[in-house]
């Protein structure tokens, strides 16, 4: 039987970058920050252009703006990504198993270094510490999840 | 050869609350609502607590407080996260395969719907779609990692 009809498919351009720092712990940090870097990056090259299409100019300034706003933005989140990244395993290493426990305290311990490093007043470093340590076990929970 | 010393072990208490909805759609959302609204609850207890005993003083209204705080933020994480794992699985049931890019897709269609269920500014509602779907491809990226 003749069929007719229009079958395509498109396939995402696929791009790993694999850097052996020779070392477990130091490759897992690259490799989060490297990738969630390109998604932060990507998150605010999505916005900027959002922004140009929403207002309707586009200029060099409002580019270069954008760029540098990438950068930045990538930079940040790829640093939590990665020091995140490197206190889970640490984590485990220290521990010996692998569970949801791992997220909690390598979230807990990110957030205190993250937010120790940017501010001084105590209570809010302990704060940080606890809600940066919720959020990486409600990821972990919907990762069981889905 | 004899040894003395000391082991102890340390289990915590594990509930696992299981409720059978009959469709594996709702089964998720509400599953989804459950775990991470348990967090989200623990995450302000602790916040509590530790602001009492930063304090030190505890009394009837702040515990009052504090439990009202418990279900208003433990509901709003529940919500988000069970609109998150519902859209997900969606996702997946539509594209047919399972991949960073249902995360993506599901993280930016509930970002969009629970921002739109909240505020009516459209330019509003679309940049919290990009950061949704941008942190929901960053989670599902460190899962890959860790």
């Amino acid at each position: 039987m003749p069929r007719s009809g229009f079958s395509g498919s498109f396939r995402s351009p696929k791009i790993d970058v694999v850097i052996d720092m020779g070392n477990p712990f130091l490759n897992r940090t690259v490799d989060g920050f490297l990738k969630i870097g390109a998604v932060g990056a990507c998150k605010v090259a999505a916005e900027e252009t959002f922004e140009c299409l929403h207002r309707g100019d586009v200029s060099k300034h409002k580019v270069e703006h954008a760029l540098r706003k990438m950068c930045k933005e990538g930079a940040y989140w790829g640093t939590v990504a990665g020091v995140y990244v490197g206190m889970v395993y640490g984590v485990e290493r220290v521990r010996g198993r692998s569970d949801w426990k791992n997220a909690m305290i390598g979230g807990a311990l990110s957030g205190a270094l993250i937010s120790g490093a940017s501010n001084s007043d105590r209570g809010k470093v302990v704060k940080d510490a606890i809600t940066a340590g919720a959020v990486a076990t409600a990821v972990e929970f919907i990762n069981c999840i889905t």
